[in-house]
């Protein structure tokens, strides 16, 4: 780690300027820092004239959150980029391509995808992305699959897990997503007015024992290669591409916590969305939009995993019949797990989305925090049980009805 | 692993001279290879005049199996060693002290156990080792609980567990227990006389569904450190005193696995005993004692393992009510499926036991090696489903009786 330094704008320019075969030796290059600076530096370096870009990201030694400042491990630009190379290499259409890295200096430089929006912001802005499930979809069950002991050698999949040991990552996630909403932590950011309703979780024993259920598949279940955040601020989109971004929380775990990341933020959009409409007693376009895209995603995941699994099966024992539907069963029920524990900590934990914090209408947005945890908790209350995808549909929908009720 | 080469029996000599405070500068050392050359050199050096001892443990290159060479990762010398040194750490009275190692010459150097005798062999000669349940219940309970995430800091578990990813010795494992005695491979020995019974394994699809989701277990779930081939040959014992040997196959598993490993080889010497003394309509007295030492290794495992956890636990999300009786009882269905499947390699798997092979009546034998895979392949069935270790008993007497029937 000598030569660590965080880069200058010009370093950054030389950097980008350094990668073969990208911008021209004539090329005047713009260059600016666009990160949020509290856990990374991004600049995007840009060519005056063509407007052609690439991204150089860099890790910072530590993590600014609500002011607080937390060591942070350099080697997660490693593990990101190690990530972001096996999803690349897995679905080369899903993921921006690396050109270049340095270890010592926490950076790795990609793929511009200016012409991409945060799939948050999209939401937030009430755009539709049709292609969106199905591309989710192909990149969770191929990265899950070939990375896991269905898809890979069993014995090199050992060496890559260890590769994968994330552990300052892996504590952020198992502190705010599993253990903070559940008792009076410092650590959580609850709004005052919906204070009955996180005390209510404390209280909430059946609650809790799924929690620490789920606690202990993500402490030990290493299923496969994660993401490890995959939520709708790790996604950039537009009408016809998706690219999934951000992996440095990557570390192998439980199928489910994937899955369970973009639907549970499906479902925080959706708490936030303002209405059902009363008259003709049907969820708004947005909301409909919204649990057809999650029945979506399930599908097309489901769908991929199983002709993957079909194809290209590396485990003999796992051509037993009746084999693969209880895994895929299991891969369901830790999904619908997950999703809900991660839309409670976006509600009461010290962590938020702006789907729903941008609420200006304060009786709205208290409606819409209600929503979310209502349906969160039913989901993980209804984990371990669950039978079908379906069933979040009816949870989400139900949330709805009764919070138009009140 | 440059300078590595087997040792001479002059090297090893000269190695046990610099431990200090071991031997006096005068003694006159003996020296013996006692290994069984397999996958190991085994040296004992011996005062000729006071008996005492020192063992030296150098792992070879290869193992040697049926004749056959099979390379082996020299690192796995220095997982045993750390692997008895953590143990040590945690239950002194019952694993050899580490005096020295040496990672390139893949030796360690360790307490000699002499004045005990391998358990397999005393069972097989008829003995009874009245505190073995005690000692190697409180064994399992401190070495998986102070390794697992219930007892250690989650974060320096992950760390731990990279420095236990051991891909060739788990590989031995997933083939030969889980694999290889499901289908007619050529890594099997199976004696002609049972071969119709090993192909009833292979057309049994209950209890192939279970094999791989126990497969599935050891393959994906990292609770704990495993020692990792807990059978009766891998445990030195007197009248008074356990000790745990040879953890080579140490990685991160299911707890199961371990328990599970010592009820099936008590229950292989059960399966291999003689009779049901049918005028009586009981039980032999050794019999009698192997079930009521596993009935004991359980509880003490779980009185020590639940006694830990009260006052040692380390998660708080540990602490929710109801959620240690779950782990238990998971624990419980664990064991039983590992249990089975230890039997059941070990009748028709590449590696057998003593106690089963050397019955030199060739009647008695099959019904021995019958009476085994009865009760493993009831065991692996019942997994899943299992309330309490007394299931465990009724299964053993029942496949006895059945036996007897016959």
């Amino acid at each position: 780690m000598s030569h660590y330094h965080p880069l200058t704008l010009d370093e950054a320019v030389a950097l980008a300027r350094s990668i073969p075969n990208h911008f021209s030796e004539q090329a005047e290059l713009l260059s600016e820092e666009i990160g949020d600076g509290n856990l990374n530096l991004v600049f995007r370096i840009t060519d005056a004239k063509t407007r052609k870009g690439i991204i150089i990201k860099q890790a910072l030694p530590y993590a600014k959150v609500v002011g607080e400042s937390w060591p942070l491990s350099l080697d997660r630009a490693r593990i990101e980029r190690e990530a972001l190379q096996i999803q690349y290499a897995l679905v080369p259409d899903l993921v921006p391509a690396v050109f270049n890295f340095d270890n010592d200096l926490a950076v790795t430089v990609m793929e511009d995808l200016s012409d991409h929006t945060i799939m948050r912001k999209g939401l937030i802005d009430g755009h539709h992305y049709p292609l969106f499930a199905e591309h989710i979809g192909k990149f969770i069950a191929h990265t899950l699959f070939y990375t896991s002991d269905l898809g890979m050698n069993q014995q090199q999949k050992k060496e890559q897990l260890a590769r994968f040991i994330n552990p300052d990552l892996c504590k952020i996630s198992e502190d705010l997503i599993f253990e903070d909403p559940y008792r009076d932590s410092p650590n959580n950011n609850i709004p005052e007015s919906i204070r009955t309703d996180a005390e209510a979780l404390w209280n909430d024993k059946e609650l809790k024992l799924e929690i620490a259920l789920l606690r202990e598949s993500f402490l030990t279940h290493t299923e496969a290669l994660l993401h490890g955040d995959l939520h709708t601020g790790s996604i950039f989109v537009t009408a016809s591409s998706t690219k999934v971004i951000d992996p440095e929380f990557a570390y192998y775990g439980p199928m489910g916590f994937d899955i369970g990341a973009v639907i549970g933020n499906l479902l925080l959009n959706y708490a936030a969305q303002p209405g059902w409409s009363a008259t003709a007693n049907k969820l708004n376009s947005q909301r409909e939009f919204l649990l057809q895209t999650i029945l979506n995603v399930w599908e097309h995941f489901e769908s991929n995993f199983i002709a993957l699994w079909n194809r290209d099966i590396v485990d003999i024992t796992a051509t037993t019949p009746g084999y693969q539907d209880i895994y895929i069963q299991k891969i369901l029920r830790d999904t619908i797990g997950f999703a809900g524990a991660k839309m409670i900590r976006r509600i009461v934990g010290l962590s938020h989305v702006a789907d729903v914090d941008t609420i200006e209408d304060e009786y709205v947005r208290i409606h819409a925090q209600r929503t979310a945890l209502r349906i969160g908790t039913s989901l993980v209350k209804l984990g371990r049980k669950a039978t079908h995808i379906q069933e979040i549909i009816t949870i989400a929908k139900a949330a709805v009805l009764e919070e138009v009720r009140q």
